[in-house]
């Protein structure tokens, strides 16, 4: 890693870029998410205020079956009312109050697809969007899975669950319905983990 | 891509899961997005009212620069007041009304980096939250790099720019300070287009 602005010998991870938060409250309260307005001082001594979104972290899950034709993944595709559109993504949702992630991961692949997972591998963890959010999401690999038929899905809840090779969901990344950033960013930890 | 639940031999593309929205109203007004309820009728019937995050457009750019050790990107570290913490990323930001997103992708990185990119190049796009946002992320490579030595950063952005070894971010991705999901989806975007 080598910096090209400013010259920066004396502090190279760059911590002089951090702002101190001074105060911060709750401007605005909806179903899934709060907004807090946070007044921040810079590294010069500005004072400015950012809207952060504040919600429950995440699990989103990379299920991973073997098929003759070679690997395959377990989807959900459902219709999301940001996007206006369908979406096949890897499963995921809320994490719940008490819950460890890995068990938030594996009740949601379990709710939304019926998969009982026999081992679940924590890929990594990322910032779904560090601007504005102050969550994170939790990536996982549930491998081993056993098809139990049972799904357990809210009524205001419609997802299909499917099973789509491996190389298809790359090859169509970006393209509807494959139009999730987290799902792209949770199949490079996948890929990274299973070359 | 074949289905587990339900059977839909007659709703391959899972039409049937899509909601319609009966009205919609925004409900917060934030500095860089606002707030909307959707009220959208499902599928059986059901009202049911949603929060959706409004907010202009995306682009990220993925600079590559060939290097006597290999291919290695232009990224930039900043704080930020979401995650709180610094990450360092790909560049990009917020396009502007009236400007094609080719546009706004190279200026995003003339303005943080410096660098004037000779050839730009789509690489897709996605939504970077479905479920909660409605805008789109556009991903964008640039190659054939020129450096001119100068930014234009607002008053209140401090950013550092650094080229780091593209096999460095790939290992890296998903620690401090490789936080950034959206990074994340572009770099699998990268890989795809230059395995």
């Amino acid at each position: 890693m080598s910096d090209i602005y400013p010259s920066s010998a004396d502090d190279p991870d760059g911590s002089r870029l951090a702002w101190v938060e001074e105060s911060s409250k709750t401007s605005g309260g909806f179903r899934v998410f709060s907004v807090r307005e946070s007044v921040c001082r810079s590294p010069e001594g500005i004072l400015k205020t950012f809207s952060v979104i504040d919600t429950r972290d995440w699990a989103m899950v990379v299920p991973v079956i073997e098929t003759k034709r070679g690997k395959a993944f377990v989807m959900v595709r459902q219709w999301r009312h940001g996007a206006r559109e369908l979406s096949v993504e890897f499963p995921g949702g809320v994490l719940e109050s008490g819950e460890q992630n890995v068990e938030g991961a594996a009740r949601e692949l379990r709710e939304e697809t019926g998969f009982v997972a026999g081992s679940v591998t924590k890929l990594g963890e990322m910032s779904p969007n560090p601007a504005i959010m102050s969550n994170r999401i939790h990536f996982y690999l549930a491998e081993n899975l056993t098809q139990t038929g049972k799904r357990e899905l809210d009524e205001d809840e419609f997802v299909e669950a499917l099973t789509v090779p491996a190389a298809e969901v790359l090859q169509n990344m970006g393209r509807p319905p494959y139009i999730h950033a987290l799902t792209a960013a949770a199949l490079l930890f996948y890929l990274k983990h299973c070359p």
